[in-house]
């Protein structure tokens, strides 16, 4: 181990046995904490060539079990996103690209944040349930094309353990180590393909453009090199995607996405994202053709549809989506006031999520309990004119006294007396 | 110590109590092997500047106890060599500074390599103790300029714990490391002037010759930062030390350079690393006078009775100066001979230390026993002429069948046609 991190530290490339060994080693114990560690930073500044990348993946894909989903039929498309403030995208884009006949086989998780991961989202749906078997799993997406199930067995040991390590020695931000943990989960759940949606901005992981284009490609490179279709979005996340942060405010816009209404920038993402999930399922034939699809679905209430089925099938009450107003509702609504008038010129994203979580919609340590009806409505966003005192956001809280939460979403905004451009959804996309 | 590691990664000088805090964490245990192999992996790549090497040899000194030897009287200048083989400066050039009032107060040890330290060297002396007290040390320095006592106390236990994780995480090879590590055993041994004799070449720990300058001036640099006088040579390791490697082997080789004979490099060496310990011991008012009254000291004798009378007050039988053929000796003499005919152009030190330890004269584990009567005699170095099957060296072993030990000594010799020039001895001195 020592002159294979030597190796690496001198700027070589690793071949594929000395990778297995390192991953191997340190799963099962025998290569210790301090030697990963040497050769975790020994990456962030060597980096690593697109074969090492692959092979990293690969071998922590098999540190543990991989999912097999070739029960379900046709091409499994599975959609990842490097994650940002109110982003509810799987719960609106998992029933549409279904209704078009896209097999849906989700895996999600909880997890720590700003809201819930999308198993809470969705637990915002009296009745509804992640605990289904396999087998049922593997009948649901057959019959009715999606279902969503907790994370089951023990993928990605690895993974796991190099990422708490990392997350201690500053070496958490490297591409190659970022790209390959992400692309480790997928892998193991069994995608035949991959879309990514890479987050961009100052609310995002990666702020620079740049670094978000180089994270992607690193995925997208990693994905063809294990035999994966794989493509990225570059999406804006210099603020809040849609206008709510909060589980149940959250399936709320993804209802009304999928009735044809809600904000331009969920839709519009859920359309590109989704074209391209049609388009790696071989559902259509071009990624025009599957925009259409999908434009259609939502007009021809298919969308809305496949996601009552859903709900239904995992014991969900699927009447909220026609009275979303039965949904978990907070007890006090208390509007934020602009304190000066203007154009809205910057939402801090973090700050915003940070404010969520304080409500209650997040979960601060792994014990934290999640308030699934609070959280954040936004009334302005980037461009939009504000007069002094009017409205520029909406808490949905369970306690009286929330002048901190205030006080934080106020110092999020930030406003501009000239004209300010709505900012670019959609940067790039990565093949 | 997380945000602490990210700082060094990126590039930013840390504070000095960013690197107590460290330092006393990993010490005491708050911090784990994992980040601080982390952050020697960020030093490795991102070094340190002047005020942080300082820092973290006072923050290593720091960590343990520290020799106080201000009851010795004068100025207590200690000499330090970065290692090479056949290195016997210490035993004669300790006699030779103490003879012109230089006090010598030197704590040295044992060790693993080629040949034992020096305190296994003066062992070879029947009946030498380094089992002294601290008022016996302390006292004979003052009565006679020279004493040596084994390591005692507990001295820089950070530097041990960090040198132990290096030494497993790739991360040996980084001058501020290597430089505070050496930096704060002198410091902790309580010298008020250093002289570094930092080695260069094939048979060094840095090979070349800018590395080798960069080491130096990095020793340098920190020990006149605390506020001791250092200086350093650069010396040539291309080829070993003298003519002899092992224990007896090289205390009858010192004893020769005391009467005024044995090789020309040794001499050579011992006389600037000498001349410049009595100039800044204060006993001489230039580098040139020193170096005469060093020269004086072997003319007059006055250096062969330093060594008689310090070998006398450790319990030592000083006969042996005048009597060499009463040190261990070895049953076999064993001659290697030339393959071929030529010029010798290189000798590779570390095949001839390796060969040494084969016989016996040095520890490959902790728990080896040495054997103080063997070793290898050297005939010809770098620019002596060779008929072939001319004796290049002679083996002194205790075991008939060392045809091995004659392989790698022979291995250890290349041969040019043409004439070879003898390398440089002193390359430079760094202030």
């Amino acid at each position: 181990m020592v002159d294979l991190i030597e190796k690496k530290r001198d700027g070589h490339e690793l071949s594929k046995e000395e990778i297995r060994f390192a991953i191997e080693g340190y799963t099962n114990g025998d290569i210790p904490d301090y030697q990963m560690s040497a050769l975790a930073m020994a990456i962030f500044f060597q980096d690593m060539t697109t074969d090492e990348r692959a092979e990293l993946t690969m071998a922590m894909v098999q540190s543990g079990d991989q999912i097999d989903l070739s029960a379900i039929e046709g091409v499994k498309v599975d959609k990842h996103s490097t994650g940002g403030v109110g982003d509810k995208t799987t719960i609106a884009l998992a029933p549409l690209v279904a209704a078009v006949g896209v097999p849906v086989a989700k895996m999600s998780g909880r997890g720590l944040g700003h809201t819930g991961g999308t198993i809470d989202k969705l637990e915002a749906i009296p009745g509804f349930s992640v605990e289904i078997t396999t087998n049922q799993f593997t009948e649901l997406v057959n019959k009715n094309k999606l279902a969503v199930v907790g994370q089951t067995g023990n993928l990605t040991p690895a993974d796991k353990k190099l990422y708490s390590l990392r997350d201690v020695t500053a070496t958490v931000n490297s591409i190659p180590l970022i790209a390959s943990s992400i692309m480790s989960k997928k892998i193991a759940s069994g995608a035949d393909a991959i879309v990514l949606d890479v987050k961009t901005g100052s609310g995002a992981f990666m702020k620079e453009l740049n670094q978000s284009k180089e994270l992607a490609q690193a995925m997208v490179n990693i994905g063809k090199s294990l035999g994966r279709e794989t493509m990225a979005i570059i999406s804006d996340m210099n603020q809040p995607l849609g206008n709510t942060i909060g589980n149940a405010l959250e399936v709320k816009e993804a209802i009304e996405m999928l009735q044809g209404e809600g904000p331009d920038d969920l839709r519009e993402l859920c359309l590109t994202l989704g074209s391209q999930m049609v388009y790696l399922a071989k559902q259509a034939t071009s990624i025009d053709q599957a925009r259409q699809m999908l434009k259609e679905a939502i007009t021809n209430g298919k969308a809305l549809e496949a996601l009552k089925v859903f709900i239904e099938a995992q014991n969900g009450n699927s009447s909220i989506v026609d009275h979303p107003e039965t949904l978990p509702e907070a007890n006090y609504k208390l509007d934020v006031q602009a304190k000066e008038a203007g154009t809205v010129s910057a939402i801090v994203a973090d700050k915003i999520g940070t404010a969520a979580m304080l409500l209650g919609a997040g979960r601060a340590t792994k014990d934290s309990e999640i308030d699934l009806a609070v959280g954040i409505v936004l009334h302005k966003k980037i461009g939009d004119y504000v007069q002094e005192g009017e409205a520029i956001a909406t808490l949905h809280a369970n306690k009286e006294n929330v002048s901190n939460v205030i006080e934080m979403v106020q110092a999020a905004y930030s406003f501009s007396s000239g004209d300010v451009d709505k900012p670019t959804l959609i940067y790039d996309e990565i093949y």
